[in-house]
């Protein structure tokens, strides 16, 4: 049986911070092929933000094309205005994705910590250890939101099989 | 001096439901050119949903060709989960806005109602009621996503000049 590869790509979204995160899976090995922050200036207006969120996450997917995505599903611990304008990123961000016909995976930050830590109360720190220890890095990967979104498409590939359901049936 | 004429769209966002709503302004007067309500099944992906609200959006954008846009800005009195919801309908349909080079003005629910209403307090029906009046419409637009849209159209054309700043300056 050929070994199952797939490259999967994680997002952390925020209307100033995006992180993103590509991987190569390869059976059980995981490899990191990329990962960045899109940062846009709370100078610019509201949607030319969303529009670079859009573009850069499609650029993203242009380029390495990925098959699925991981995604961070609401933080209830944020207020309602923190809540809105990250909502409005990851609409932007879901638009490029679907475009791209990429499968997505929510997962909450509980369960992204848990994949990565193994531990559903792990501090930044620890996560971004962690994604480093994972993927093989030299060092932790910067900044924070790259490295959440290292740890959402880290915990796609614990959740979803290389294997599609149809495949796993035969 | 000729008369100044414009198309303006008007957004109201949301996940199940975005009404959208175009107007010719000519001077002062307004007329409806054309309005609708973009629906999207919670049986749909997130993704799907997002993607479906954009290309609509775009559709109308190409249809009808405004070069503005009024949108209703977060109403704080909605719970957390429907405020990401909506955050993240409203930042597809801003994606598309973006991507026509539209002018965005935001608005308040309570300057959108002060606008058609002239009471920041208007209940929905006296909404939809005034929205048909100020248009010439035979009876009040349906359904009120449509109405919320126009309103915010018409609240557009109160807050900014048909002409542009630089065009005043002179």
């Amino acid at each position: 049986m050929a070994v199952s590869e797939r490259i999967v790509l994680g997002i952390d979204p925020g209307l100033a911070h995006t992180g993103w995160g590509v991987l190569q899976q390869t059976g059980h090995r995981l490899g990191c092929i990329a990962y960045g922050c899109i940062t846009t200036p709370a100078s610019m207006a509201l949607e030319q933000r969303l529009l670079k969120i859009r573009n850069q996450i499609h650029a993203v997917i242009t380029k390495f094309n990925p098959c699925c995505v991981g995604i961070e599903t609401v933080w209830f611990g944020q207020n309602i205005t923190a809540a809105f304008a990250t909502g409005q990123a990851r609409g932007a961000a879901l638009v490029a994705c679907a475009e791209g016909g990429l499968e997505v995976g929510e997962f909450s930050p509980n369960e992204i910590k848990l994949a990565v830590v193994g531990e559903g109360l792990a501090e930044k720190e620890q996560v971004q250890y962690m994604v480093g220890q994972i993927l093989g890095l030299p060092q932790p990967p910067h900044p924070d939101h790259a490295a959440d979104a290292l740890a959402a498409a880290i915990c796609f590939t614990t959740h979803r099989s290389v294997l599609s359901p149809e495949r796993l049936a035969l």
